[in-house]
């Protein structure tokens, strides 16, 4: 019988021959026992999908406006850190696949390929940030996305401190030569995680990044409603339900069984973004039923870069496209509007 | 201690056993990461029976009348594809082996023997087909029914477009030589699958099908209840609750999920069936107790097909009258009026 | 780390090592996929324990008055068939084990030694039937009961045809030379089950077999309340709460599952038993807790026999009785009175 | 990919390795088939945290008065018996690993050192005892522990008789020669375990026990609200939440599943520990969620005592700190006040 290998897990299984075992656990690990790394992919397993038929679904509009953007496809590329440990093209193959599929990419603080480099090649890019210590270096960084031509902010919100990756650090306990957070060099990062984090980084924090810049501030790290509900009072113009891909802490809740209290406390206001676990074609579908306006994916599009570089990068959001367009189809749905919870088996509404 | 094997799984390893590896992953696989294949049997055995006693069980009643045919035995044969594949017989066989044990065929479309042959062996039998992007064609498949004596029509609405299967497309990319679509000569259907899905087709289509021919047509693929009492509405004179064997969409819930409620919308006015993942007798029963009136089979009698023709066929059907006649003997039902959600312990009626 | 082994499971391995496959799968086999055999034992295991503390539980109170029977210890040994099969000694060896431990055993109307022999060494117990096809042969066996001192009759209500067992059929398929139904010489049994079942009989044959009687009748093989109800207005002195070792019809409900709705429907009109699964002294007391006044075991004891004979039998019995009292001590339980619902995570009561 | 290893279970794997595997078997074993060991672990895996962002986490205030001690974090060492078992040092290298960490050890009745030999390198430390057959040997304890500086008693109330375990009887039925209870030696305690258990002993010993001294008497080993209540009224000062590791009954209710009911029945008289399990600092930060003012471990610190000596008992308590510092950060939580109930997924305050 031929061997049934998902093309993500193909392209997951090539990433893993081409990169170096610490930049592997890196990528892929997570905090303490990791299991929340684990569940974060499982728990979508569990969620049952309830078609309908009799539907025409011979055009399938999936694209919506956020951030002023154009996003022709409700997935997104969520900041990931230091790429050249994973391709010797790093951020640049990234933005590179990106663009070639319409597909806006979130950049990190931490790039390894500045910003300012990636923004000639790349098409609408948010930039992503932590609040450091040093106010003056985070305003530093909220410029140089306006000047490079950001579409919007994105903040993590979930990270005062270091998690604790026990596999991480047993692998890599410094940079290699010549790979560094490009976006940060007057910074004096030395450590590989951490150096820049605020564990004193409060709501008074976020109103006053809101307050320096026309763009869109978005949240990272929401779970609770209450919080979600705060940041919008904040300012933000988006909140992103999301544990950080299982990094932080472990045995946190799935954004999945938190993004339907977010959706309703935020009740419209911004849009609501998801991400952690995102491996298939129904996961965004099922993210949308449940209210999220997008999803965005992390660990995967890495797989494709460091596997066959910007081509890598586009097939893996091509797939999940393909997957993505079929399960709309399939489940009667020609629009986005169409995905509600009524998909979803056992959601009341 | 001998080996304890269920005769239906040594028609499993015998056919595969028998059968190109290619066609074996084209009839047992499914979509995505077929989970739902798995799925589709396994929720089976979560689901438990309670008993009655003191009941006189000397003699069984389990034949009922169902679009004008006596159905013997409340289960019929699902419509499977491209039979030659799976044996040198193909539908021949199975049409054979349903004769031989009063047992309704459904002839699929695309069967890979035309219905106008196989009618003059067959016994009673229904016509599946799908509402093709050629609407010509399609009538002319109900006027072949028509002509062919068969008893129903069965259209398939869950099938919009083509479902991903991962292991089906690494084994199999093209049919053999001499083995095709008998029933669709004129239609030209070159690739294996989806060339004639009609991703537009509505509610409104199926009224014109019902109104194109007195035979009942039976709508298969339903799993939500307001599309069976919507299917009713337009007219059909049956409905499958389905999820296609798990074929199309990955992680859809099952056909036991689903059929309380579609019962209950549909409310006795047109019988309702079921398929997916039915491998035991107390299956059948669990499936009639939650509001079935019969139920199909698919991938086990291709594979009592494979191992050993029209006798592989008879003797599955013979293997699953068995075990549910003593099914319902020990669960104190005389009749298929008594089996009902009493036996399953937890439901509320 | 010296090997954890329950003593009973040594026991089971020493009686497998002893036995012949055919026979081992006859004991220790079941219906269909046998997931009911096992479900009976792993559901104990999740049924957890709220014990009490502070009580003087220096005495503890084990013993009740049961069809007229001192029963020291709530457990009774329950009617396994040709047990010959699994010892020479067969059921000599278990009433001897029995009696040695003051326990009461259910002879089977299947004995492969006769009653009448076995009586004389046996201390109190119970006469098992199923009600024949041949009434005569039927009340014949009622009246062995009378005249060799037999304290109740336990009719098997819940095998109204043979169960469907393809382990033991792969195994056994006719008894070997010199074993044979002591009780039913007469009746000419020629094939190992089911020829003398009758699946006509209805509560009006069991009121004829109430009536035929002074000795109490116990109904066996009771999962649902109103069958419980309709057995003790049948007039039975005794309900068994069982799904007969799983060996009938599988998936089926466990008897841990029905018997607090079994209870409540019987309310103390006459006692109340459970057999299958009990494999630990923990066991004994949550089927206690739920309600039962006393339990049975089949499997473990025959085990007990196969390995040691009539020391085994009484070992087995006095393994479960040493953790019985450990599990009444550590749970606060100084009587058979104070094993409540309350002792069960999660009972309301 | 570099292996993920927990340091506790790299302590663990230490201390087997170095440990006589009879010993390690009486350490890490536990009663009948050791379900309860194992779900004591597994359970905090189950429960999730919904963590809260936007608070100022720059100081983490983790002490608190407790039995009149300034107590750092909330953490002590449960008592364990006879520890020379698992380390030539014994029980002086625990109470100087604890004494390092600003930890409270809870030295057993049946340590392996004397009491009057431990307090002199002790920190602040409890003496843990059972209420014997020997009142007046009880009474002894109470004054020994009054004249080394104890600062509390604890009673373990959940053993009244001793637990099968199976296993550790396997390994070992004497101590090795030059190991004993050092506190009883004038006791005569000739067998491992239980000579000096009293099963009468009720609530009104516990009274007793109280109105022999000043000190607090804090009561092990209760899971049912209303028995906390009942101690609350017997005059304890404390209440540890416990199911003795799983060494005493098995399948029983885990002390999370039980540790609300009783602070809602102890409703902040006196304070309320827990213990079983803790294994991560999730699992703390669980605990305290859920109502518990602090925790005790046990296994944990005598894997780092086998490995370690006193070092290793500090590592281990400084590794489970960590965690647990980084657990309050990432959910929000800046003062243990702040570590409600809300933080846990599905609870409803």
């Amino acid at each position: 019988m031929p061997e049934l290998i998902h093309p993500l897990d193909a392209y997951r299984a090539q990433a893993q021959q081409r990169m170096d075992p610490a930049a592997w656990a890196y990528l892929n690990g997570g905090a303490v026992d990791e299991l929340s790394v684990q569940r974060n992919t499982d728990l979508f397993r569990e969620i049952r999908l309830v078609p309908r038929v009799g539907v025409d679904v011979g055009h399938l509009l999936t694209s919506q406006q956020m951030f002023g953007i154009d996003v022709a496809f409700p997935l997104l590329l969520a900041p990931t850190a230091l790429q050249r440990l994973f391709s010797d093209a790093g951020e640049q193959g990234t933005v590179e696949g990106a663009r070639s599929t319409d597909t806006v990419t979130v950049i990190s603080m931490e790039s390894s390929v500045a910003t300012r480099e990636l923004a000639e090649s790349a098409g609408p890019f948010l930039q992503h940030l932590y609040i450091q210590r040093d106010r003056k270096l985070t305003e530093d960084l909220v410029r140089m996305a306006e000047e490079t031509g950001a579409r919007g902010i994105v903040v993590t919100l979930d990270n005062p401190v270091p998690g604790i990756r026990y596999r991480q650090d047993a692998g890599m306990t410094a940079l290699p030569a010549g790979i560094g957070r490009a976006n940060l060099e007057s910074g004096g990062v030395p450590t590989l995680t951490g150096g820049y984090l605020d564990p004193t980084v409060t709501w008074a924090d976020i109103e006053w990044l809101v307050s320096l810049t026309d763009l869109p501030v978005i949240g990272k790290g929401i779970l609770h409603p209450d919080d979600a509900d705060r940041a919008v009072r904040a300012g933000v113009g988006g909140v992103i339900v999301s544990n950080h891909g299982g990094r932080n802490i472990d045995t946190v809740a799935h954004p999945m069984e938190c993004v339907r209290a977010v959706t309703e406390s935020v009740a419209g206001r911004v849009p609501v973004l998801l991400d952690g676990g995102i491996r298939r074609g129904t996961d965004i579908l099922k993210a949308l039923a449940l209210g999220a306006d997008a999803v965005l994916i992390g660990r995967p599009y890495v797989w494709g870069l460091a596997a066959a570089g910007a081509a890598g990068v586009a097939d893996v959001i091509r797939i999940l496209q393909d997957e993505f367009h079929a399960a709309m189809a399939m489940c009667g749905a020609a629009t986005l509007a169409d995905i509600t919870p009524a998909l979803i088996l056992g959601s009341d509404q």
